[in-house]
């Protein structure tokens, strides 16, 4: 295999690295690059990481998430939630700053029989992946939550999904990525990548105060979520299939002495998530709306609702902040990473609702095949090219030499 | 009965006035006095017009908000609605601002079977008062509002039941009492009311540059709203029994050229206005928390589920603003206004839910008071000794000479 570094140009002593994306998955692998020794420069159209990495919940949760046919991305996910203790060790030192992650555990819960016929579907599946879960009762629920509702008949307990403060990971890469020598650019759009024979050549960057400046690089990582699609200069069979999915989120402000709940709860149609501070964030609607920003009041009066119903002690909390995000969702939900058919063009998108958890192994696998050309086995199933082998599997010439669809 | 006039120092050549809160009521009666020549100056503790005026909905529902035992309210009511479109007409062109009244006429609908009686019992009362309403089937309802639910089952139509803008209001009053000659004190909090041998002498206001300035004045108009109590120099029995009752309210962006309401419609639980800008209008909680400020989830939910039982299209519109304000709500729910037992004093507070639809009869009765010497007929009954009076007829001094309650 081809690495990275032999593309880059000669004339540069370390790779020369160019983000698209300022997110945690961008600043993740910035990371990682500059306390390598190389050259990164990180770009973002707005602040860093004030995109779908703010507007997230945090959540760790490879095993709650888990659904039917989607065994090789629990394999990721799961491998993602091995490394985070350490990457957050790691990072908290090389940053001075917390993250709060928090090991407390997660648990799903039913309210109503057909919730909980739904939810023992999901631990028979959650088994026979050899998961460590366990089954509660509506006591035990409320034995480790005290405020759930009596309505609360049954649940889900796993106490290896865990969360993580997503703005402090925010932060806390920011400040680690720059300590390591990398620059971030905000505010600044990248309006085309460079590639030329095959190669990436670098980036065209606009800000407020100047327009189009050609950055060159070796190594392009396109790292821009929801946005990754569009870029120009991606030929087209080169263009993620990504695309925004709406979250609407809100939080309330519980009293940090004494709150309301501490695990990450998962009742019908919301997850809360209790932070140190008090903040309990409740997310989120999820809605195919491109890039509409709206905060609806049927967004807000389901996420209040679905909460209420099974944590009635909500009703005094002050609401504390509202808000939009879009989610960067790949044609089959799992992300898109690694090289490409351009050298030195590098993918880390598509995360959907798993940025927060594949942040490390994203970083991780990512700067490993820059650095040293080897795409990790982690997320070798995971390169953009899985998308063009089942193009070509189902559309094939016709007899007449037209393009027919092969079922 | 003596004067303000009559009672004011000689030195000035027409009245000085100083009014405690430039909220509609002070504005307005500010403006009435201004325009007749007096020197007036309104203090407010924040901008003016920025609390319980801001925080309105500007409903004019004489008919549609009565209540048994109310009667003499009503006929306040009633008498403040019939002089709304003359009043609105002199702001109008006084200011040369648009205040946005609007004639639509007021629903209240019914869902549910016991709705429907509630319903009922409301219409019987307002026929027996011989209020102009008419009673409307579900299919009469959605024909003058047809994205109402398929749920309501009856209303109430009220034709007479206007709004207005009450943000408009307020920036029209400001423009037309600053017109007229009257001054705004903003961010200038009344430290105390000077008193001395029974009469007004001034006021004493402090803002962040000065500190304790002692304003002359022959008159004070206390028109504090919530906060009308607690003013030092006021004697007991002259602090009005007004409290802060906290609504918290919510508005929603629909599309003012189709939009989906244009009624005010009162479903159970909630009131909807609809804005000529396409602004609807939802409220609104009633809680004795006294200045608590929070929006809470309990709020919030409540307010949207019961706005979404009856007008189920709300769900895709955007949430546009979310409030609090606190009604300043007297011990029988009527306003006091007019003199009291020290020369000089006049109230106009405690209008509880009604300051908006009784802005022009207490411009009009408090400004003729004042000017004139004369207790207009309309309010009359609402002058702060009728809590006097009660008090007098329940306690009484007992044998001991100690006071004993008299039932």
């Amino acid at each position: 295999m081809q690495t990275a570094q032999n593309s880059r140009n000669g004339n540069s002593p370390t790779p020369r690295i160019a983000i698209i994306g300022a997110g945690v998955c961008g600043l993740g692998i910035g990371w990682r690059l500059a306390a390598a020794g190389c050259t990164v420069d990180a770009f973002d159209q707005g602040e860093p990481g004030r995109a779908a990495s703010w507007a997230a919940a945090g959540m760790l949760a490879a095993r709650a998430e888990v659904e039917p046919g989607e065994e090789t991305l629990l394999d990721l996910n799961l491998k993602a939630q091995e490394i985070w203790p350490g990457f957050v060790a790691e990072l908290e030192s090389a940053s001075g700053l917390p993250v709060d992650y928090r090991d407390d555990g997660t648990m799903i819960v039913a309210l109503t029989r057909d919730d909980a016929e739904a939810l023992r579907f999901t631990y028979d599946l959650q088994k026979r992946l050899d998961l460590d879960v366990d089954w509660l009762s509506g006591i035990e629920a409320r034995q480790r939550e005290p405020f759930l509702s009596p309505n609360v008949t049954a649940g889900i307990y796993s106490p290896g999904d865990h969360q993580v403060d997503n703005r402090k990971l925010v932060i806390a890469l920011q400040r680690a990525f720059e300590a390591a020598g990398g620059a971030v650019h905000a505010q600044t759009t990248i309006r085309a990548i460079d590639i030329a024979e095959d190669r990436v050549r670098g980036v065209v960057a606009a800000n407020e105060e100047s327009d189009d400046i050609h950055h060159a690089a070796d190594v392009v990582v396109l790292a821009a979520g929801a946005w990754s699609r569009d870029i120009d200069g991606l030929p087209t069979e080169l263009r993620p299939p990504v695309r925004p999915v709406k979250g609407q989120m809100l939080s309330l402000r519980m009293d940090a002495d004494a709150p309301l709940l501490r695990h990450v709860v998962w009742p019908p149609g919301v997850y809360l998530v209790p932070r140190n501070d008090g903040t309990l964030i409740i997310g989120a609607t999820v809605e195919e709306k491109g890039f509409d920003g709206d905060l609806t009041a049927g967004g807000m009066l389901d996420l209040l609702r679905d909460t209420w119903e099974a944590l009635p002690g909500i009703t005094e909390l002050s609401v504390d902040e509202m808000w939009v995000g879009h989610r960067p969702t790949s044609r089959d939900d799992a992300p898109i990473l690694g090289p490409t058919g351009v050298e030195g063009l590098i993918m880390a998108t598509g995360h959907h609702r798993n940025g927060i958890l594949l942040t490390p192994i994203t970083a991780n696998g990512v700067s490993r095949y820059i650095l040293e050309g080897v795409v990790d086995p982690a997320i070798e199933p995971f390169t953009l090219d899985r998308f063009a082998k089942r193009r070509g599997k189902r559309a094939r010439p016709a007899p007449d030499g037209k393009l027919g669809v092969v079922s």
